[in-house]
C-alpha cells in the first residue's frame, strides 16, 4: 500500500544544458515535483555508437535529483532505436498492414520482434539496470514507452515466421488449425503452417479466425518483449517495474501487467470526457490487485503535436483529476512533460515550464495539485479504496474480436464507456476488472460486448452466481468461439443452458422497428441482437414489433443463490438509456448493493476505508459544482465540521473529505482490505 | 420456356459432417427447396493437392439430393484457387490500381488471366464436367462465382502483356493508336505497343482513351475466361450454363452472357430499394432473349459480413420478391445461403438454417415463398411475360465511359435507376435492354447516359424510328467517340444531323441559374448539358436564364414514321421529376403505349400472356399495400371472383393474379410470344 | 512599362491539321487574340525519338501567326517528357511521399532533379532557343508549365542524394545539424548526412525541422531547374522569360521569379471567389517590382477535367476580370485554351473554340474582353498602378512552415485570403508583397501567419517602423526559429523586446471561452495564440475569461517614428470580423493612409497615375452592381462627363474610368512612379 503520494513529471535533461537543468530542478522544487521519469527516448545518448555505452549522465542526474528530494522512475529507451540499428536494415523495420515499411525519423519504427533489435535492447537494458539499478534515487522502472501506440500488428518477415511458430504451438497440427478455422470455407485450406498468410491485402475480408489470432499473436509477442526486459532489470534492481499503457494501444493490458509489478496509464482526456479519465482509474486499479496504480502521463494543460491539439484544461480541473485519482487508488500523478520540447514533433504540447524556462498556462494548476496532494496524503496513505460491489468486465481480447468483426463500425471503447458511465453517474462505487480477475467480493457483474466467453470465465461467473451474485450478460456476448467461429450447438453455446434460454434468432435490430419493454419502459432496440425464448428461466424484457414480436430480449434465471440475466440487445436513445438505468438499479437492489451515493452528475464520491472508518473523497469533475447527500455521522476532515444528514453543495472542481464510522456489515465486507491497511 | 418454378439455395455440404447433411436435406424438403447450387468455393476439397482430384463427394451429394427430389446447379470452383496455386507465386496474384499485390486468404486473389491459373482452371473444370455432367440431378451449371465482384482491372505483368496484344489487335499499328488516342496531347506518344502503360499511378489523370480501353480490355478478358470454361463444360454436359452477375461487378454483362445459355443475378437490395430489385428482373430477362432468368442469390433475411450488414427484410417481403420475379420472367428464386457459415468472413449473413441447425428469422418467410411458388406455378409455366413496348438501354460499356469521365462523381447506376424508376412507378410495362438488343416490338426507346453511341446502335435506332418508334436520346448521350475522344464534326457527331439539331454549347448547368421549360413545367437544369438549336427539327423544351437563355434543351424531329427526341440536360429536383414524368407520359401517348396500368406507387403489375389471355400478376412491394385499377372482364385466378371495372386494394406484400381475355391488337403485338407459349 | 495590352490564348497547333490551323487563325483574328502561348507540352513532336530534333513546325507556326499580327510566347516542353525518357527507367520517375512511383501517362511524372532528365531538358531547350529565339514573332518565353502543380516533394534516390548535399552545404557538419534540429529528442541523432531520411512513412510525425527543410530543399531545386533553363534561353534570345505559377503549387514564388524577367499566374477562381483572383493580381504585381505581370491562363468560361468542373462564368464576368487585371498591373490576359482538347484528360475544359471549330459558350465574353482591352489600352499604357500604402506580406516559406505544423488543419491560403479580403473590401489600395520586398513607400504593414521571421525581415521591418510605419504583427507570427524549433530566449524570440512585450503563454484559444476586447468590440478568440504582458509597450486589446483573463492579446509600442502592434490571437466569427476591421481602420488612420475609396462590397477601384493625374478604374466584380463615392473634380474618361462629388452607381460587371487631377502630396508619394511613366 501507498506510503507516500507522488507528484511527478517526464523529464528529458539529456536535451538541455547544465544551466537549464539547474533552473529546472529549482522550479521542480517550487512546483512540488517529487519524482521524475527519465530515459525512455535517450538511446542515442546512452549508446551513440553501437556498442559504446555511457550512462554516466543519467547516473549523475539521478543522484543530483535525489539530492534535491526528487526520486526517479528510470526507463529503458527501446521505443526509439538509434539510426545505427535501422540504417541499411529495412528488414528490421515495422511493416504496416498495407505493406508500407516504416522509416527512421519518428519512433516505434523497428519491429520489436526483430532478433537483432531484441539483442541490442537486452544489452542496453542490462547496462542501464546495472548502472542505476542500485541507486537510492531509483524507486521504479518503466519499460519502453507506450507499447504499440503508433503501430498495430507488424507484417514483417520476422513476424511472419514467429506467427507460424505461434500457430504451430497453439494448434499442434495444420489439420487442427484447418478444422478450427474452417479453412475449406473459401478453399483457404493450408498444407503447412508456413503457408498461412499474415492478414495483408486481399480482395475481400480475411477469415475471422486468422484476423483475430494475428491480433492475439501480436498481443502475446509485445508482452513477451516486456517480460524479457523485466527479467533483465530484476537481475540488477529491486525497484518495482511498470509500463505506461492505455486502452487505445494494441496490447492486451491484462497479459502485459501479468509479469510487471505495478500498473500505470497515460491519459489525455479533455474535461468534457472526464468519465474516460475515471474509467482508467477504475480499471488500472484492478490490473495489479492490491497495488496502487500510477497516472504516468497527463498534460498539465493540453495535449498537442504539430498536427493536432486539445483545448487547455479550465483552471481547477487538473486538481480535480489529481484528487480523484489519488482517491481511487493512484499513488502518483505525473505530467508529460516538464519542459516544453524545443524540437521534434510535440513542441506545442502542454508542459509545466516553457522551452524558454517560464511558467506555462498550466503552472498555477500544477501548484494547486501539489497543495491538494499535501492535504490528502495523510488520508490516502492510511486508507484503501473500499471494495466495490459492482464489477464490469473489461477485455482487450474482446476488443480484438470486435476489431475483426465490427458489424458496421463498432468500437469496443465507444461501446463500453457509456456502459461504465451509466453506472458511474448513478453513484455506484465500481470496478472495471480484467477477464481473469477473481470475482470474490462482488455482488453484481456486468459482461457486455465480449464476443467470446472463455471456459474459465464461464466457470468463474457460474460460481459467482451460485454463491449469490447477479450476472448480467450481454449484449453482444458469448456468440463466438475461441477461434472466432460460430457455435454449432446453440447461438451462445454453453451459456444458453446455463442461463435457461434458447436463442431463437440473431440479427441486427436497427431499422426493423423493434422495441424492447422492461418494467414499463419501452425503447428502440439496436445492435446485432439475440432473440430469446426462456427454457428454464423467464422473460423479463419483451420485444414489440419487428421480426420477433413477442419474444424476449431480456431474461432472468435463478442459479444457486444468484441469478443470470441475459441482455440480448441494446436499448437505444433516451428511453434506451432510461431502460438500462432501470435495469441497473433493479438488479443492484436485488444484489443488495450498499456502496451507492446520491450524488449529482459531474461529481463523484470515492469511498476509502480503514479500520472502523469509511472516508468519502468527494470531487466535482465537471466544473459546474454539484450536490451530494450525506448521511448522519459524517465529519469534514479538513474543517472538522460535524455533518447532519442532508444534501451538501460541492463547488466547481472542489473536493471534500468526509469521515464516517464504519458499521459492522461494511467492515465484514471489507475485512481483508481493512487488514491490509492495518499492516 | 419455363416448365417448372425453382426454389433454391446455395449449399456447402463440403463444410459439414454427414449427420448435418442428413438434417439439411430433411429441412430443405420441409422448406420446399427443390434445387441447390454447389461447388463454387470447393476447389481445395476437389483438388486438395495439385493434380490429385477427387470429386466423389459431389457425385454422391448430387445423387443423394436427387433422391430427395432436389436438383443441382453445379459450379466450377475457380473464384477460390487453393494455396498450392498462389504460395510462392506472387506473379500469379491480382494487382490493384495502386500496385498492391493481393494475398491468399479471401477470394479472387489470383489474376484470371494468368496462364498457369487458366491451365489449372481448365483441368479442374473438365474433371468436374466429366464427373457430374451426365448425372440426372445436374440441371445446370454456374461458371465461377460473381466474376470481378471484389476486384476491378488487374495490373499484373500478365495483364500488361495481354493488354499490349489486345491493343495491337484492335489498332493494328501504333500510329493508328496514337492518332485515335491523340497521344501527342501531353507528349504521351508511343513508339510501340510495348511502351503503353497500364492505368497505374500518375501525378494527374491518364488519357481518357487509355482508361476506357483498359476497362473494355478487362471486360473482354473475363468474358473470354467464361467462354473458355463454358466450352469445356459443354463437351461433357448438356445442362445449360450460366453465371451469377450483377450491375456492380466489373464485367460487361451483355458480352458475358453472349456464349452462356441463361442469365442469372445476385441481389441483396433492401426493401426500401425494391426498384433496384425489379431493375434486375427487367434487365436480366433481356440478356438472353426468350430464356427465363434466375435469381441465383438473395438473402432470406439480411446480407452481412464481419464488417457490414443490412436490416433483415420485414416479414412478407421475401414472398413479394419471389412473386415479382417469377412473374417478370424468373425461373428460379434461390437463397444465399442454406446454412449459416460457421467460419470465414460471412458468418453473420442471413441464411435459411442457422449454423446450429435451427430455423432462422427468415425461415417462415422462405416457407411463404414456397407456398406462393406452388400457387403460381400453373400460371407462370403456361404463360410468358408480355412484350414490353417501352425500352431503356442499359450498357456496361457506358458505365466504363462514365467511370473514366465521372464529371464530379457521377455513377452510372445512380443515374439510370431513377430513370427506370420513373417509368416503373408510372405503371408502364418495360424492358431494360442491352445495347445490342433487337428493337422489334418496342414503340418507345430511351437512351440516357450513353457517352458513346456505336455505329450499330445508331443504325438500329434509326431503323426503329423510321418504322414508327419514338426515340428519346439523352442526357449525356452521344458526346464521345469510340475512343473516348471528342467528335470534331459536331458535339454529338452524326447524331445531330439525324436528330435535326445543332449543339451550340456543352457545359455543366449546375450553378448557372438555368431552367428548362417543357409543356408548362419549369425545372432547374443540371448535369453536363448540350444546348440545342434545331436545324430540321423543332424546340420543345426551352432554356430560361443562365448562359444560354432562349436556346433549347429538348427538341423533336420527325424521321420516317417516328420521331427523335433530344434531351440535352437533366431537369432536377421535384419539378424536374414532374417535367420528366410529363415527358415520359407525353411520348408514351404519342407512341401509343398500351401496356400501362393505373397502379399506386409501391405496387406493380407484371403482365403475362398466353393464347387469348392476358394475366396480371399484381404484387405490393413496399409493404404499405396499394390500389390498382382493373378494367372490365378480369377474373381473380385464385378466388374465382369476376371483377368489374374499378379500383381494387392490394394488401401489404399481397399478390393477386387476374386473368383477362386478350383483344385482337394485343394478340397481334405479342404473336410471336404467344406462339412460343403454345409450343 | 506596358506598351500594349495583350489578349492571348494557349494554342496547341501540333495537335491539329493544317486546315484546322487556318480556321483557328481566322477565328483568333475575329476574337481579337494578339498573342499565343505554344509548345509547353510538345516535346514528343519536337523530339519524337531521342536525339532527333525537328522544330520546323514551330518556326513556321510562329511566322504564320506573326504574319497575322499574332505574337508568340514560346515554351520549353519539359513538363511532359516523352516515353523514351521514362520507359524502362523507373529510377527517373517521381516518387510520392508514400513511396508510390509515378508512371508515364499524365505529366510531371519524371523527377526534375534527375540528372539525365536535366541533360535532355537542357538539349531540347537550347535547340528551341536557337531555332526560334531570334524570330520577331517571339515576344517572350515561358519555362516549362506550372512547376510542381501535380506533385509535391519527390522521394526518389536522386533527390535523397541531393538532399544530403543540400543539408551538408547548409549546416556544414552533421553535429551542427543535430544541434539545430535537436535530433536527440527521439534518438533521431545522425552520424552522417547520408543517414538522414526523406520525410517518408513513419509510425508518427517526423521532426519538424526535417519536414520543413525538405520543403525548402524542394523549393530550391525546382528554382534551380528554372534558373538553368533561363540561362540557356538567354544565350539565344532577347525576349523576356517567365513562368506561370500560382499560390497552390509547391514552389517558393519569390525565389522562383528571382532570375526570371517577368511574373505570370494561372487562375481558375470562380466568380464567387473573385477576391482570390484579385489576390493574385495584387501579389504577382510585386514579384517583379516595376514589371507588369501576365495572367497566363484563365478559362473563358469554366475549368474542367474528366473528374471535376466548375460552373461557367456568368456572362460579363470575364470582362470584369480582364479589366481588373489590366488596371492592377496586368499586361496580358490569356485563356487556357484556344481550341477544346479532342483527347487527353481535359477535354471538358472551357475553351474559346470547340473541338469541332465552333464558338463556345464563352466566345461572346471573349469578344467583350477584346472590346474592353481596346478601350482601355490608351489609359493603361500611359499610366502605372499607384503606389500602395498598405502592404501584407505573402510568403511561400511561411506556407511550408504551416504545412509542417498545421495545428489541426490550418492552410496558409485559407488564413491569408480573408485577411486580404478584409483590407480589399474596406476600399484600401493594397500590395501583397514577398518577404524580401523593399518596404519603402508603405505606411502600414501586416505580417500575419509567418511562423518564422527571418533576421533580414526583422531588420527591414524595424527600419520601416523607425521611419514612421505602423507594423501589425501576427497572429501566428514569429514563434519558430529558422529550423522550425522553439525559441529558448522568449516565445517570439527577438521580436518580443522590439515590440515591448513578454509572451506569457502560448496555447490554443478555441474552446476556452476566451474573448478579446479592442476599442469596445468584443469577440471570441481563436487559433493558437500568444498571451502578452506589455513590458515597454501597452495593452490595447484585453483577454476576458478563459485561462488568461486580464492579459493582453493586442499591444502597441512606439518605436522611432512608428509603432509595432502585436496581434496575438485571431478574433473570430462576425464580431471578430468587426474587431479586425476596426483594427485595420484605426491603424490605417494612424498611419495616414490616403488611398482608400468608399466603394460598396463587390466593386473595386484600381488607382493608376501619371504626371498630374490619378485615374480610377472602377469595376463591379460580383455581378450585383454597386456604388462608389467620387470626390469633386473627376471626369469620366469614356463619356467625357464632369463629375461632382457624390455616390455613383456601377452596373453589374460594368467598368468606368474616372480621371482626377493629382494633388501635390499624392504626386510626391508617387514621384518615382510618375517618372517611370514619363519615360
Amino acid at each position: 500500500m501507498t506510503k507516500k503520494l507522488y507528484h511527478g513529471a517526464a523529464y528529458y535533461p539529456e536535451l538541455w544544458n547544465e544551466e537549464t537543468i539547474e533552473e529546472d530542478i529549482k522550479l521542480m522544487v517550487e512546483a512540488g515535483i517529487n519524482v521524475v521519469r527519465m530515459g525512455e527516448f535517450a538511446w542515442s545518448i546512452m549508446e551513440k555508437e553501437e556498442g559504446v555505452i555511457d550512462l554516466s549522465f543519467f547516473v549523475n542526474m539521478i543522484e543530483k535529483l535525489h539530492d534535491h528530494g526528487i526520486e526517479t522512475v528510470m526507463c529503458t529507451p527501446t521505443p526509439t532505436p538509434p539510426i545505427w540499428l535501422s540504417h541499411h536494415h529495412p528488414e528490421r523495420l515495422h511493416v504496416d498492414e498495407n505493406g508500407q515499411v516504416m522509416s527512421h525519423g519518428s519512433r516505434q519504427h523497428i519491429c520489436t520482434n526483430n532478433t537483432y533489435f531484441r539483442k541490442r535492447a537486452a544489452i542496453i537494458t542490462e547496462e542501464i539496470a546495472k548502472a542505476v539499478g542500485h541507486l537510492p534515487g531509483v524507486i521504479g522502472w518503466q519499460l519502453d514507452n507506450e507499447f504499440k501506440c503508433h503501430v498495430s500488428e507488424c507484417m514483417c518477415e520476422t513476424c511472419k515466421s514467429l506467427w507460424h511458430s505461434w500457430l504451430e504451438e497453439k494448434y499442434g497440427t495444420i489439420d487442427a488449425l484447418n478444422e478450427a478455422w474452417g479453412t475449406h470455407v473459401w478453399s483457404q485450406y493450408y498444407h503447412s503452417f508456413e503457408q498461412i498468410p499474415q492478414p495483408i491485402s486481399t480482395p475481400f475480408l480475411h477469415n475471422s479466425a486468422l484476423k483475430t489470432m494475428y491480433q492475439l499473436f501480436s498481443y502475446e509477442k509485445i508482452a513477451e518483449f516486456s517480460d524479457e526486459q523485466a527479467a533483465i532489470v530484476r537481475q540488477h534492481s529491486q525497484a518495482p517495474i511498470t509500463h505506461n499503457s492505455t486502452t487505445f494501444f494494441h496490447v492486451d493490458n491484462e497479459r502485459l501487467y501479468k509479469h510487471l509489478d505495478f500498473a500505470s496509464f497515460d491519459t489525455y482526456a479533455e474535461r468534457s470526457n472526464f468519465a474516460s479519465y475515471l474509467f482508467n482509474c477504475d480499471l488500472w486499479r484492478n490490473f495489479k490487485s492490491g497495488k496502487d496504480y500510477w497516472v504516468m502521463e497527463t498534460s498539465p494543460s493540453h495535449s498537442a503535436s504539430l498536427e493536432s491539439y486539445a483545448a487547455p484544461h479550465a483552471n481547477g480541473y487538473l486538481k480535480a483529476e489529481a484528487v480523484a485519482s489519488y482517491a481511487l487508488g493512484g499513488e502518483a500523478f505525473c505530467y508529460w512533460l516538464w519542459r516544453q520540447q524545443r524540437t521534434g514533433c510535440e513542441q506545442p504540447h502542454g508542459s509545466v515550464i516553457s522551452a524558454w524556462g517560464k511558467p506555462t498556462v498550466g503552472f498555477e494548476n500544477v501548484k494547486e495539485v501539489d497543495a491538494a496532494r499535501k492535504e490528502l496524503e495523510p488520508v490516502i496513505t492510511t486508507t484503501r479504496p473500499a471494495q466495490a460491489e459492482v464489477a464490469i468486465t473489461y477485455s482487450d481480447r474482446a476488443r480484438a474480436f470486435l476489431k475483426t468483426e465490427p458489424h458496421r463500425d463498432l468500437d469496443y471503447r465507444s461501446l463500453i464507456i457509456p456502459f461504465y458511465e451509466r453506472i458511474l453517474s448513478a453513484g455506484y462505487h465500481r470496478d472495471l476488472i480484467p477477464e481473469g480477475a477473481k470475482l470474490e467480493g462482488y455482488k453484481l457483474l456486468f459482461t457486455p460486448i465480449v464476443h467470446y466467453l472463455s471456459h474459465d470465465y464461464l466457470q468463474q461467473a457460474t460460481k459467482f452466481v451460485e454463491e449469490g451474485g447477479v450476472w448480467i450478460v450481454g449484449p453482444l456476448t458469448g456468440g463466438r468461439t475461441e477461434n472466432h467461429t460460430i457455435h454449432t450447438d446453440a447461438a451462445l453455446g454453453k451459456l444458453e443452458q446455463l442461463a435457461g434460454v434458447e436463442t431463437l434468432y440473431t440479427y441486427p435490430m436497427e431499422g426493423t422497428d423493434s422495441y424492447g419493454e422492461f418494467m414499463g419502459v419501452k425503447a428502440s432496440l439496436s445492435l446485432w441482437s439475440s432473440v430469446f425464448q426462456p427454457t428454464a428461466g423467464k422473460a423479463v424484457g419483451t420485444i414489440k414489433g419487428g421480426n420477433s414480436d413477442g419474444a424476449a430480449f431480456m431474461t432472468e434465471h435463478k442459479v444457486g443463490k444468484g441469478k443470470i440475466v441475459m441482455l440480448g440487445s441494446l436499448p437505444s436513445g433516451e428511453s434506451g438509456d432510461l431502460l438500462l438505468k432501470k435495469c441497473v438499479d433493479h438488479y443492484a437492489k436485488e444484489a443488495d448493493i450498499q456502496l451507492k451515493t446520491d450524488v449529482s452528475r459531474g461529481t463523484i464520491v470515492a469511498p476509502r476505508i480503514r479500520k472502523g472508518e469509511i472516508i468519502w473523497v468527494i470531487v466535482n469533475m465537471d466544473g459546474n459544482g454539484g450536490t451530494v447527500s450525506i448521511p448522519d455521522g459524517g465529519k469534514d476532515r479538513f474543517t472538522g465540521e460535524e455533518l447532519t444528514k442532508g444534501q451538501y453543495e460541492v463547488g466547481p472542481f472542489q473536493y471534500k473529505v468526509i469521515v464516517f464510522p464504519m458499521n459492522k456489515d461494511e467492515e465484514l465486507g471489507n475485512n481483508q482490505l481493512v487488514d491490509s491497511v492495518q499492516q
